[in-house]
């Protein structure tokens, strides 16, 4: 089940990501130019820097790194999931699969569901959320997927 | 041990990526006004984009996103360690953790080690590999490390 959020992304803290919650964000859209000025920058391969290489490449066309693709995941979560008050850092994520080329035009959005939601132990005012996250384009293909973690402020007082 | 390539990266193939090779490249560095560029666009939290806020937050000052990091080390992977001939896709990687925080004016290098080598069973012309990467900077503090999977061309003819 997808579901707007309550309360509003910047008084959030960890008790507002319970388990089992399910959300999704987007589309964000990436261009061709897009693609290939990241790649230059952090992925310099012919296939994401170079059309015509690319053509006769294995993905017969141009694709985005998969850290590109990465990113526009995290623009997603930083500007509709992650409260500013709440978020600590990330202590890291788990299983990342790049499932399906991203091509220029494509349009991309994010299904994040709560996997895990452990308050700490040693420190009461935080807490640890695990979610399963979908990078989906839009013939409704997962391009990319991967088990994220975030450890979260509590709500003050609590 | 770390050693340099041989052959050189344009000419390596499946072959030239054994079980047990360890390698390092670097460094890179990164600055104040790269996080902060590279978090507008990616990672639109206070804590990369916000220099005055991020000195009150848990890491006493601007930290770069952990995607951006990943990036980084993608770059030098990608000029160093991939070979364009061989390379075909990365299906994805395990275990990325972002274990210290990376500061303007850091300077990351990588240790990449060869922890599989696996011919595929159906595909003749192809092998998987699987490297453990650890993103290093200048005070030796490993920031990140992650498990990655890359399918490589074998050599032609072989």
């Amino acid at each position: 089940m997808t579901k707007s959020y309550s309360p509003e992304v910047g008084t959030r803290y960890f008790e507002d990501y319970p388990l089992g919650a399910a959300f999704e964000f987007g589309p964000v859209s990436v261009t061709e130019a897009e693609i290939v000025a990241f790649a230059r920058q952090f992925d310099p391969q012919p296939i994401h820097t170079d059309p015509e290489a690319a053509a006769a490449g294995p993905f017969g066309g141009l694709i985005a790194s998969g850290w590109h693709t990465a990113g526009l995941m995290m623009r997603l979560l930083a500007s509709n999931f992650l409260s500013p008050a709440a978020s600590i850092a990330s202590p890291g994520v788990d299983e990342l699969r790049w499932r399906a080329p991203v091509r220029p035009g494509d349009q991309l959005r994010i299904r994040v569901r709560i996997t895990e939601a452990t308050p700490s132990r040693s420190k009461p005012d935080r807490g640890m959320i695990r979610s399963a996250i979908e990078v989906i384009n839009q013939h409704d293909t997962v391009v990319m997927s991967l088990s994220a973690m975030n450890l979260m402020r509590c709500r003050p007082g609590c």
